[in-house]
């Protein structure tokens, strides 16, 4: 038919490590290369999270050099999903805080599974954190500048009815029909024929790309001096240890 | 009054040829001198079609010559109705689909007949080409990013009161009102003075407006380019050959 | 509790004159620098008026001299008010029209008695005159283009649930509950990190700060040469006669 689908299995919680999102990239890179598909549809194995964002492991107590090389794969996998070629189609079947919801602002389309016991939000400030200039562009595309104003400052995690209300996703389906939503909304992107949608699709997210394509390397750079700083450093690793405890 | 009415009458659907284009530039041009008129109301004269857009036989088996004064005259309407010093009112009595749609975006409002088999919209992705990027940027400045977007890659030729959610349109009145819709509409904004709303009208078109004047010969080269590719010249052909079996 | 309480108390309407926004600053560059201080609540101590907004008197029948002390002074407190690092809520208890609109705008969040008599907007037009570019990406970025580009032009003056409709306030409450209902927003947005929501909220409003203070001087002559023109002038003059006969 045409269509991939990507379905992310990293237990616990789908967090984005480094080898997540290496492999990540190199999967959109292949699709992106292979002519017989034209669209893809990412969704999560695990039950309740879609993805629960970038690890923050790989941002703790580790050296600079690992943090240039974690930082340049979140913005290469970004890269390659918010200018890729094909269509692009989230299937939000759990939470998806911070680089999750990254992952679903990205797309082209996002279906949610109505349970308003997922949410879905740029949280970063409740961490301690700043989302990155790209994130933030990403989210005003999608949201506007107000909403995304209010919901960025305050590291919102809004509930799937909340977040459609919002504009966040763009439909609500009950769980069980989502991946049958998913691609109903496909098959309707894909009648169109690519190379005028491609170019349309161009027309309204290179600003945004260039934006990072020309500042990688200081992005880069702010990256590292921000999470080498022990206060952030703490605010990590006190999360973290929620986190565990939570789990308990 | 200081009111002008212009009525689209170019049977059998309102498309923009160039000697329409032309006549309608000039007619904007001896308003917009005309001290005495102070806003103009844009309809058809038609029924059930405001304008069908670009006069596809003007970008079909013509001289690259031929493209670049038929692109000019695009420009130049655009250029002239986006950027009028005139209250702009499009009274939408039927659809209005790609250039059609462009020049309702333009006017300062949008009042269109409530009838669901009137759609609105820039759909040129359904004919495989590219709407050009001025029009995507009047098309943001009205919908905002997010909608435009979608609507862009998707084509979509949005029913009246679907046009009206997203607000593509500014408000809906029964068939037999909208004349009459008009005309208070205008009222409401002939009682500001004249200056104060220019100034401000301008102030929020100019960057909109400036961009396309700073790349006027790139993209009319674009256009060439674009439309004398022979895929393009295939969809095209293919789709005046649909236009004229829906008419049997 | 870290939060200040500003309260406009100028009868008869809180009139921005050049005293008041000079005396407005001043306070706010105390309180930034309070380290004690992580919020601020701005409201009305008069009844039925937030603020009328910018003092005509200062406009009228001044020197030139005058008039760029004044305008500088308006820059100075949006400056400062815009960018502030606290959590600025108002919380709109009366009209607010004009100037007393921008200082809402630039809050973090808006809160208004649910009261119809209570309106708010940028005016300026009404009076013949132009909201300037700052004023207007403020608005802009609160309620994006369309509606700003269209609220603008009228010179609407918003009842309040209109006003919400719009976005131009976020929530109405009873005038009674509007102070308790400000203080538990200024809670929420003080459980964050400060850290993180002060750069958050840099990001997301310094393009807009920046293109004020890189074209400062240049926005002070344009108003001096505005404000010096005898059309202008007169404007303001029968303003000023309406509003004193109103009062009569």
């Amino acid at each position: 038919t045409g269509v991939a689908m990507m379905k992310f299995k990293s237990p616990p919680v789908n967090s984005l490590s480094l080898e997540f999102l290496t492999e990540f990239s190199i999967s959109l890179e292949k699709l992106e290369n292979d002519r017989a598909c034209r669209g893809v549809i990412i969704t999560s194995a695990l039950p309740k999270i879609f993805s629960s964002g970038l690890d923050i492991t790989e941002m703790c107590g580790k050296s600079v050099e690992h943090y240039a090389e974690f930082w340049r794969a979140v913005q290469e996998m970004w890269l390659r999903l918010y200018g890729s070629n094909m269509v692009t189609v989230a299937a939000v079947n759990g939470s998806s805080p911070a680089g999750g919801c990254l992952v679903a602002l990205s797309c082209d389309y996002r279906i949610m599974a109505e349970n308003p016991k997922f949410s879905i939000g740029l949280n970063e400030a409740q961490l301690g954190i700043v989302a990155p200039f790209w994130f933030k562009d990403t989210f005003v595309n999608v949201v506007g500048h107000r909403i995304a104003e209010r919901s960025l400052q305050l590291g919102s995690l809004h509930p799937a009815p909340e977040a459609h209300k919002l504009g966040l996703v763009d439909e609500l389906v009950p769980e069980e029909k989502l991946m049958e939503k998913a691609a109903a909304v496909m098959a309707q992107w894909l009648a169109l024929p690519d190379h005028a949608r491609q170019l349309t699709k161009t027309m309204m997210r290179k600003a945004v790309l260039d934006r990072l394509v020309a500042h990688r390397e200081e992005d880069i750079k702010n990256f590292i001096t921000f999470v080498s700083k022990e206060s952030i450093q703490k605010s990590l690793r006190m999360y973290m240890e929620m986190l565990k405890k939570k789990k308990h």
